[in-house]
């Protein structure tokens, strides 16, 4: 996969040379290319930026250096992405769409806003989450490690994303791991009992038991098999009882 | 405010050192301190992770590390925060919150799970939305991001984040700078009028509409003056012409 980065901030982007993101850019399974699109302004002084039509605080995005820009490269086919609090929320379909793809190109953008006519290059405008940003490179930060993961052989057995929370379609359990003890804080007795049955049935109930506390939204496109039917009437009945 | 950061991979949070964040801490207005928790692991080959008890793949932050690095700088009164998908959703109601705090903690997990009595230190399980990420780093980066842009006097008047969306309450409305014309595509007349009360009117009427069509639920709690909803009564009848 080829990622295209437009940004004034190129060296924000340090979370992209480590870890899994890191190793995955090392064997050659994504190519990483930043584009500072202050290089392609064309005025003396180098701005990228100019006062909004119609008065206003703050500063726009002037159409000229990202257009010219995205004309430097090749990206016939690419996701040509661009953070707007009104575009598509992120979530993990959203990353398994991306993950599918040969290029994506991001236009993070600083503070300021962009002139509306740079969306006429976008293919998708996405929103992290309901909340204001600095700029869109922490943004894209989020969206390429989420999408990286996902791409065939890039996370190891050891990081194996089978197990994750919404992979399975249910929050996890929760797990422990050594001291037996820490601080009067003790392992659960069914985890080193060695019975696979029980371990495996506990853990599913926890799971299910925290996915109808904190998000049951998350049942709604859950495929019920008996068993979990089974454990979802008890663990309700269990709740009715507390009340 | 003071921000702690426990992390195994402090490298890679270049974005804290740059644009708004970077000048917060550089006045003074925020600190922020890095905490590699390995440093505080207490076995031999320094080892912060191990096998979940009960089987399983993937391993599991040990709680010894991250309990001594806590122990290790004074936060009595702090907000100490962790990713996890069954958390609170972080949005900007969440964020101005944080911006009051004196101190923050954040606990960077990194494709490991957490131990789950680990949670016993936490204030706050954030998610930040319906998708894995390697680790906890881009997250606290978001959060962070976020959240100091809110405290008083971060930002210049240059960037201020009063007309953001969201802070309105509705959408933003297109907004254009120079030139007035590019390969074609023009900026709107009104906006050249020089008219002040017309382009208030047009970008009053344009937020409403774009704010209608893509997040009706913002509208739910929205203030109506008797402008706006005469507006909004319009864009409703256009929109049944339409069809």
């Amino acid at each position: 996969m080829q990622i295209d980065i437009l940004t004034l901030f190129p060296e924000m982007f340090s979370n992209l040379e480590h870890s899994i993101v890191g190793r995955a850019r090392k064997s050659g399974k994504i190519d990483i290319n930043f584009h500072n699109f202050r290089d392609f302004a064309t005025n003396n002084q180098k701005h990228v930026d100019d006062m909004p039509y119609g008065g206003g605080q703050g500063m726009l995005l002037m159409p000229q250096p990202i257009f010219d820009t995205l004309d430097s490269f090749p990206h016939e086919n690419a996701r040509v992405l661009m953070m707007d609090p009104a575009g598509r929320t992120f979530d993990q379909a959203f990353a398994e769409e991306l993950a599918s793809e040969e290029q994506l190109v991001f236009l993070c953008g600083h503070y300021e806003g962009f002139d509306e006519r740079i969306k006429t290059l976008v293919t998708d405008e996405v929103s992290l989450g309901d909340y204001v940003l600095t700029g869109g490179e922490v943004a894209a930060s989020v969206m390429i490690d989420a999408t990286v993961r996902l791409i065939p052989d890039v996370l190891g057995k050891k990081a194996s994303h089978e197990d994750d929370s919404f992979s399975s379609g249910l929050l996890e359990y929760p797990q422990y791991t050594r001291p037996e003890n820490f601080r009067g804080l003790s392992v659960p007795e069914v985890l080193m009992s060695g019975h696979h049955e029980n371990i495996r049935k506990w853990r599913l109930t926890e799971s299910l038991a925290k996915t109808l506390r904190l998000r049951p939204d998350l049942l709604d496109t859950y495929d019920f098999t008996e068993e979990v039917s089974d454990i979802v009437r008890q663990l309700k009945q269990t709740d009715k009882a507390e009340l």
